[in-house]
């Protein structure tokens, strides 16, 4: 197996997209699923996770964590986008597994240990796990493989606000703890998510390719749809959460740069990315204080949903 | 005449070659030119302002103003970029004339209120002349024909910060005050004034048609492009200043939208112009209490400088 990964999430249609994924490919192990509230609150998204785990007959481990913010208070979750259920507001079975007794955090603490050097940590919400985690035990930092953050904006403008990716806003002292914690990372953002459009063609494919989970895709999608037709005026959905996974397999599909990151976490800016790039001077240091990392500044997106659709088909 | 115009500035080598615009062009009728801090110390841009009036044979009221930002301490000028002597450190002939016992901010008010309505000010440096203008009389909010205001970057990122252009980022509680008063306007930023290079060659001709003044824009222009070859790595400089009067002239030539800005005044992003269109829905509508204006997202670059070159030379 060529990558061990956790994948931290709230699930949320582009979340089981990429859970899909996870599940699906044959170069990931997928340790686990630990997760958050963000997309929705954290006990629908424990039950979207294990539900997901149970239609694709491949049962994994799953954690519960953060149901709030670290230090603000929670936004509401955004039932217009994702349905209140997560999946669209499409009828779900019942499900039989249940999550772990263990914490998100405690879980990648001990799975990290447990492979040093090993685990990539994959993340597509709000970063309250991976906080706790590094709260819990700091030398975790050394001993992952990588950690992959689907989240923040650098020259792309956001989502939810005009310069906030909803991911960092939803959680910004979080972010920054996670953005900053020197671990090798890589930020899939914005600047490459959007570049990035499943059609419904592409979805047709997925759905006829995915046995008991492809009505569950399919028919998120369709929710999913109709808010990128109202709010963005284009037929088709950025699969963000995919595109962390996609960049850990096929990396020369992205464009990248390394610099140092700055989480905004009060004030209007509250939830930026700002992005310092380590070749350029700016007026002060300050925007250089935090580790080097990588970020993503564009994609080959078709490219990317050429290699969901394959995956998944 | 067209375009009766206050230009508020604070020479600077770019500043130079966008009065030369003012002091040649035959469809603005320069009502004045007033002067701040910025680029160099106030005293410094009076001194500039009367010598380039001065060099083209053209008198023109010049007018002092602000030497410190309205709230926020003074950043040391960037005499790396512009020299200390604001021109390149070129050796620069005694002045004869001098400016106005009339501040800055009097010289806007009284003049907006002589010619009500007809009025453009264009602003290329720290905005707290038209700051302090407004505090002494609200009403020439109504009374402007126009506010032309370099600065700010909307997608591009910052120059002095990663998300902060320079004008904004040395007074945004000016910038904020000036940004957010109701009156038309357009912000012509980096998102514009970095699409432009004005190269060696564009140079040779406008030195060859500006008489006295030529030697002054060629002589500054070569200190102002060993900063951009250094700095940017390209060979020519962005002639900022002179695209707030080529969107007054030609604004065909840029791209624009309509929306929303705040300025952020405190915080690791302070000095952003952040931007929030009229046709996006954000997750709360604080971005959206300000007032509409207009801002640059993009310009012909090649153009605007075939423009500045044709008006020099």
């Amino acid at each position: 197996m060529g990558y061990p990964i956790i994948f931290d999430t709230d699930p949320g249609v582009d979340d089981a997209q990429a859970i899909a994924i996870a599940l699906t490919h044959p170069d990931i192990e997928l340790l686990g699923l630990t997760t958050t509230y963000g997309n929705v609150d954290v006990t629908t998204a424990t039950h979207n996770a294990l539900l997901l785990s149970e239609l694709a007959e491949h049962p994994v481990p799953v954690a519960q964590g953060a149901a709030v913010p670290l230090v603000k208070t929670r936004h509401p979750a955004p039932a217009h986008i994702h349905g209140a259920n997560g999946l669209g507001n499409i009828e779900l079975p019942d499900i039989q597994s249940q999550a772990l007794a263990t914490s998100a955090a405690q879980f990648i603490v001990d799975t990290v240990n447990a492979r040093p050097g090993e685990v990539t940590l994959v993340a597509v919400g709000p970063l309250g796990n991976l906080a706790a985690a590094i709260q819990l035990d700091p030398g975790i930092v050394d001993k992952v493989k990588h950690v992959v953050i689907m989240g923040g904006s650098i020259q792309e403008g956001g989502n939810v606000t005009p310069v906030a990716e909803a991911n960092i806003f939803n959680d910004p002292h979080a972010a920054s703890r996670t953005l900053t914690a020197g671990w090798p990372l890589t930020l899939v953002g914005l600047d490459a998510t959007h570049r990035c459009i499943l059609e419904p063609a592409d979805m047709a494919r997925i759905a006829a390719g995915q046995g008991a989970l492809g009505p569950v895709l399919a028919g998120s999608y369709e929710f999913y749809r109709a808010f990128y037709q109202q709010a963005r005026g284009f037929d088709g959905c950025c699969p963000h959460d995919s595109c962390a996974l996609a960049w850990l397999l096929e990396p020369e599909l992205f464009a990248t740069a390394r610099g140092h990151l700055t989480v905004v976490t009060e004030g209007i800016a509250e939830g930026q990315t700002i992005f310092a790039p380590e070749d350029r001077q700016f007026a002060d240091t300050r925007w250089s204080r935090t580790p080097m990392l990588e970020v993503c500044l564009g994609a080959n997106g078709r490219s990317v949903v050429d290699w969901i659709v394959d995956t998944l088909s």
